[in-house]
């Protein structure tokens, strides 16, 4: 049983990163939590295979924009090609905008934004487990209804329990 | 905005650890995600004022022990008090079970559990950061509806989209 099937669903992101060159990039990930209040910290789990993982490597510095329900296509377009061979910014219509402090861009549709700068990036098992500390926030939408990932092609949103 | 309000709904957990004189605790945590497939990684973000810290730094063992949404009131009851002062278990009605791996016991009532020892423990801001690989697993119900965790006390469930 894979794990992913056992600790579900997952608030999903899209994470943007650049290359050193100044190539951004931006991939679907589930596998991620928050970690500190205050200051805040965030957490999320890459595989070395990904494109994201040689930027990260590269340039240390993220963006992970919290998806809403309403976002589900733009989350599987961004799951599904790599980064070295699609614009997936342009396939699936998103706007970038300009962060703060850190390279990678913002993503204008997505509720909330974190500019994150890596502070530790870890091999465990098949994955990278990386920490971001974040640098600055962006709130755009404080009571939007998330997306969920469960498995490979499913996708939930929350329902409240009484 | 808290980032728990940011992040969200996450999966819960119970986790047990046990202090080195052989004390059990148990423990509602939600800030946790799947790290990587194989072998299987996790990891929690746990607050030092808790009593879980103490002993997981004490015995650099756990057990993650994954909630159905039928289990709300024990998340509840293990999420209110602190081990220090309550015997959680009996206050929740739970089944202690021996794990075979690591010293910190399996709930029977949940329907996965994952058996851990500490591989990581370092501090990020407010909360310390655990991964935890995973010795054992055991799996009573393939199919069971997810506890998630929205805010201090509002639980929801899963809720697929088309």
């Amino acid at each position: 049983m894979r794990i992913s099937q056992q600790i579900f669903p997952r608030p999903v992101a899209l994470i943007t990163t650049i290359s050193k060159e100044g190539k951004d990039n931006v991939a679907t990930f589930s596998f991620l939590m928050p970690i500190s209040f205050e200051p805040k910290y965030v957490a999320f789990s890459v595989s070395p295979n990904r494109h994201s993982f040689k930027n990260l490597k590269e340039t240390k510095e993220f963006v992970m924009n919290i998806l809403s329900k309403e976002m589900k296509k733009e989350a599987e377009i961004c799951g599904s090609f790599s980064g070295k061979e699609k614009d997936k910014f342009v396939l699936a219509k998103l706007t970038k905008e300009k962060a703060e402090k850190v390279k990678p861009p913002l993503i204008k549709e997505c509720p909330i934004s974190f500019e994150c700068k890596v502070v530790l990036m870890q091999e465990f098992g098949d994955h990278y487990l990386v920490v971001g500390k974040v640098e600055k926030e962006h709130i755009r939408n404080e009571e939007f209804e998330p997306l969920l990932h469960f498995s490979s092609e499913t996708f939930a949103t929350m329902k409240k329990l009484d």
